[in-house]
């Protein structure tokens, strides 16, 4: 496989990108209808057992990852900014109706931008403290990211 | 003075509630309107020196405090959510753009709620931690809303 994602870090930010072969509103789908996303969110061999996107700003998400062991890992957030097809800004530091989670650790802004019929998709995965953005990329951001991106762009080239 | 505001503590959170003698819209203008909030949002002796309010869910605000002995205190912040008349969330979790700020501190809900042509008037206070919670109050959280809610309550008066 050739690796199509760029991944780079700057200060606390660590960004992806990469061309999708699809318009974006197939790209915003994936990202926001539950069965679409459970289908490339996890990077295989971990998988999405559960997904709910309330998408709209304030609206709850739950995500929870089953490891290749069994065992589940729920993450709830919640939309910052719906921009329809095209952008998309969600955080971990609300769990539901404005709730402070237990620990702030990012906030993601994602944009799809139309480039010949096909998506210019970048995350940029914002974190509180250069801390927590090392100890993302220890946990396998920039490998993780990439080939969950690679298992996004063959989802909607299904759709 | 009569104290009319009553405060409490419910975990992470401080709640501020009193009713305001004024329609909502007149509370929800002094908390939006720059020229307005300044005449109210510190304890005085504080001033307020300054206040940017770009109220829109997004949007950035600024507000300079000044002390007695003349030092300044921005305090950069986000809304989260604005339903004009009604409800105004902000956060100081991020600066502008969804920027991580230094420091998640709190996230504010306030609700006002219309009673027989008056307004109830509730302020909730959100904190990542119970630890930022205690620090809040020993910076005088009960005192200080409280008093501030009567310097609001008398610019609306005049409105």
């Amino acid at each position: 496989m050739t690796p199509r994602a760029t991944t780079s870090t700057e200060g606390r930010e660590l960004i992806l990108t990469r061309i999708i072969d699809a318009p974006r509103d197939k790209v915003f789908r994936a990202w926001t209808e539950p069965e679409l996303l459970k289908q490339w969110f996890a990077p295989l061999p971990w998988t999405t057992s559960k997904a709910e996107t309330d998408t709209r700003a304030g609206g709850a998400s739950l995500i929870v990852m089953r490891s290749p062991e069994g065992n589940e890992f729920p993450s709830r957030g919640v939309y910052l900014e719906v921009v329809q097809n095209e952008r998309l800004v969600f955080t971990d530091a609300f769990t539901k109706d404005w709730e402070p989670s237990e620990k702030p650790f990012m906030t993601v802004i994602l944009t799809f931008e139309e480039i010949e019929g096909n998506t210019g998709y970048t995350a940029r995965v914002r974190h509180w403290t250069v801390a927590d953005r090392e100890a993302h990329e220890k946990m396998g951001f920039h490998a993780g990211w990439a080939l969950c991106a690679e298992q996004l762009a063959e989802v909607v080239a299904k759709l």
